[in-house]
């Protein structure tokens, strides 16, 4: 392995110079504004492929296209999936943002800064991901082949919904068969502690419009005679939670397992530091469901959060109105075994009952997945333990993910197979926020523990073998 | 007095010009736009006043002018104050309004339909003011001169605050000096049936902000762990009001009377259209405090009404963000005898008792008016009465107004006088909405009862004399 490591030692500039090259594309998936540089940032990873000697192609579909590649068979070793997105949220920022809230440097303008690169899609996922890419370079240059067959799959829509890869899924998940997914689009439990997130949340997201009188009404004239919107929408969004975190639409915890107890230790030894914790939020006081540690909030129970809230008059000063209608934006976090349409039934339901007279609502159902669990078990899991531990140094532990990652139940669902979650980034990353980072030495102990997983996998004997 | 009712039909339709003149002027005081406009409607004022031969002038001031005139004294009698406002709402409508939320003419333009002048300012006070010139002027013209000395004030920023009228009397009370006050910036109770409103709610107006995190977070990495502001809005906001419309702020009902058992009566009376008021409004049912009817509710009762909720993502789709803030504006409509200043000393105790931890308020105190009850058994009560009488041939109803007319209390503490409240309006002329409108019948009925209001109050010997 000293070959791998001293060409790990001697590229790694040049990784460093080729991420940059692709954080400078802007392939901004959600404004449908970027459709030339989603196609190039799409093209540059074909072509990185097509350098590693890799069959690679660039499939059109509805959206952003897909880039698609593989190297050769390899019998009776395990073949991998390694999934990515080339697409990054945008850059935006507020004209009345204060300073502290701005980009220090362009956003499309990669910026090393205290050993981190700064960029929109550093870490998320064009730093992460690329580390696959340069770790199979590694080991084809130094050992001509790869010991184990890569398939990779990078789309341009995850930050919209992925759906040309659901279609794709859908129609050839032939093309995709495989024994094992991994994915690189998380963090590590803080720094020099890498991971491996073996649990993901589910969601339910919605939308309440409640609606009340034909127009806005003075609150003087009118005020105390008909039920308010904006004051029921409050009413009815605080029924949905009690004071503890308990959410109290009717048999929502019905399909809510216990967390397994050895889960609940192996966190309570994570030595979480609330301290910090408190400081990289700003808050004062942490809060949640009573009974319950903030790891264990945040990882593996439910959780009930107000997105948005319009309602009347919300300009400077005062208007003396009530509100034609309210609004609100609003998700449960679920749990792995928690169906989102069963949620959003019981939750139409018990809305029915808590919906104050004098006022209709309308629920609308934007979107829902479920949670998902990784064995922590397998040998591919044990395989990943192995890999991480020689490129970072250091044990993984493993940990869960409060967001969702509905790529996972997709591979799950349709090619059979679970995810290696292996997170690379840090907590304070600020994907989605202004500067976005990515530890420029995560990228490099990630390039080294990918190389070692693709020997650590081809040891696993694959079931179909 | 036939001479007079000649007069007035003979120049009813030169009244309706010279009342579409001033609604052509856009005299809207909100915006900071219209200097010019405002001054042009103050001339105007001016100008009417001179022409029957008052001393009249333009009072500069920090604001809009206002247009001041007087008649003679009449040795014996009372000094009658004329109050009202030439300033008007902003017309404004929403881009994305449906068209029957739109103006169906352009709002200055006053186009006549179905008995209406409809025009921004018809009804408030535009129309209703200018019954009180008019009146004067037949008066003049078919006896020669008035029998109660006049003083009329007509301010140009009522709907702003009326700062420089605040300030005028504060420094020239004396120029003020009357021993009564009338102003027609009402409604009547119902179509065909007059009214005099003998008591006015106040207010009590804030704007309450609850930051939480220093940015906004992802609700599934971060949700669950720390108290979410918009959920902490709505648990705090739904803490201040019971289901049963009972407001929750300690002490809050401490100076709060019950409403006096024959003016209960004198409503139960009035034959309240209910069907009518839901259809009006375009609700199905109506609610608010346990234990009243609707009149007492909009009238008599304290209220909590939220007019503004701004929080999180507010565009189309799902955003999974906890927000770092939310924000509402939100009132207390008082009775007479609460005090705005008390009021919000208790709420500002109250919500730091039920504020969540993990979250910080900040309470803004925007505006404060008390309530004020006009005596209903003074002679000059009883003069308007009989003025409505002869003007509207039906005898007028003694009722509430729900909202504020903070100048009636200015006049109170200043001048030491009671304002005599004559609304000609209708509830459904919807002031500061689109389609503003005035009956042309009231118009004149207004007018004629304004004329014969003038004679009835001479027959009133004032305290002085």
């Amino acid at each position: 392995m000293s070959n791998l490591e001293a060409y790990l030692d001697q590229h790694g500039p040049r990784f460093e110079e080729e991420l940059c090259q692709l954080l400078r594309i802007p392939s901004i998936s959600t404004d449908g504004q970027h459709t030339a540089e989603l196609g190039q940032a799409c093209d540059w990873l074909v072509d990185q492929f097509r350098q590693l000697g890799l069959q690679a192609e660039r499939i059109e579909t509805e959206g952003p296209p897909l880039a698609f590649a593989q190297s050769p068979p390899v019998p009776g070793k395990p073949i991998v999936l390694v999934y990515g997105h080339y697409d990054v949220q945008p850059a935006d920022f507020r004209e009345d943002d204060p300073p502290d809230k701005r980009w220090q440097s362009p956003p499309f303008q990669p910026t090393r800064r205290n050993g981190n690169i700064y960029s929109r899609g550093a870490t998320d996922d064009k730093g992460q991901m690329l580390t696959h890419i340069k770790s199979a370079e590694a080991v084809l240059r130094t050992e001509g082949r790869l010991p184990v067959q890569l398939k990779f799959l990078i789309e341009g829509e995850e930050e919209v919904g992925s759906h040309a890869l659901h279609a794709f899924l859908q129609r050839h998940a032939d093309r995709l068969a495989c024994d094992v997914a991994v994915i690189s689009d998380t963090s590590q439990f803080a720094p020099g502690q890498p991971a491996i997130t073996c649990g993901l949340r589910g969601i339910a997201y919605f939308e309440l419009e409640v609606r009340g009188p034909n127009r806005d009404l003075h609150s003087g004239s009118f005020g105390g005679s008909l039920t308010n919107p904006a004051n029921a929408l409050c009413r009815i969004l605080t029924a949905l939670v009690d004071d503890q975190g308990r959410i109290q639409v009717p048999g929502f915890y019905e399909d809510v397992q216990p967390i397994p107890a050895d889960e609940l230790r192996q966190w309570l030894e994570l030595d979480f530091d609330e301290s910090r914790y408190l400081q990289q939020l700003g808050v004062t006081a942490l809060a949640g469901e009573a009974g319950y540690g903030t790891l264990a909030r945040r990882w593996a129970r439910p959780t009930f959060d107000v997105s948005g809230l319009t309602s009347g008059y919300q300009q400077a000063g005062a208007k003396t109105v009530i509100p034609a209608w309210a609004r609100a934006k609003f998700s449960f976090r679920l749990v792995p075994r928690q169906d989102p349409a069963a949620i959003a039934a019981r939750l139409r339901e018990y809305l029915a009952a808590v919906c104050p007279p004098g006022v209709t609502i309308e629920l609308t159902d934007l979107h829902g997945a479920p949670g998902v669990m990784v064995p922590p078990d397998s040998p591919y899991m044990a395989a990943a333990a192995r890999a991480i531990e020689r490129g970072f140094g250091r044990a993984p532990v493993w940990i869960r993910e409060g967001g969702s990652i509905p790529v996972v139940t997709a591979f799950r669902q349709r090619l059979k197979v679970d995810t290696l979650l292996l997170g690379w980034g840090q907590e304070d990353d600020n994907p989605h926020g202004p500067n976005e980072k990515f530890s420029l030495a995560d990228f490099h102990r990630g390039i080294r523990a990918s190389a070692y997983l693709w020997h650590e996998l081809s040891a696993v004997v694959p079931p179909a073998a």
